[in-house]
């Protein structure tokens, strides 16, 4: 699989992640406003090996630093259970005034 | 523009620079066989300010080192003059026992 792709699921799953530690840092349900959302500052990947693209890819992520606004998340993405590339995202908070208006 | 869409275009980039970089480390004009190939083995993205989707992207790459089989580079994204985002690339040369047969 293209490592443009691999970028690509690591930064949206790491932000998204971000968002719900974030959440769940101040006890908040994640359908609740205001929204919460990140966007990325940096974003590492390691590509361990190539990615086939025969079977689901599983992406699992862990927060490793939450400051109020700026969260570190490390992701792996696995085919058949063997990690194929791994991720950290630097993920900062967007202000509520930057929040577009829904 | 969205994050996925710079790390991919900054990581074709670099890796297109790191194959020129090795035809022309080893005084072969780029259209000669065997052909020289790479791929990524790690990527950096610094997301510096936003990227507008007004004007054209303008990538610029510079290598910082190159060995036999790996490439180092760096790659500017700029619109309109501004640099938005800045990516370092290990590039690492595919064997041409791996090379897909043409």
């Amino acid at each position: 699989m293209y490592g443009g792709i691999i970028a690509s699921v690591i930064d949206c799953h790491s932000t998204g992640t971000a968002a719900a530690a974030a959440y769940r840092h101040e006890g908040r349900d994640m359908d609740t406003n205001p929204p919460i959302r990140f966007v990325t500052a940096s974003l590492h990947v390691d590509y361990l090996r190539p990615t086939p693209m025969s079977g689901p890819m599983e992406l699992r992520s862990r927060v490793t630093e939450i400051k109020e606004r700026k969260v570190i998340v490390e992701t792996d993405l696995a085919v058949d259970g063997t990690v194929c590339a791994r991720g950290t995202v630097v993920a900062v908070r967007i202000p509520e005034s930057m929040m577009p208006k829904i």
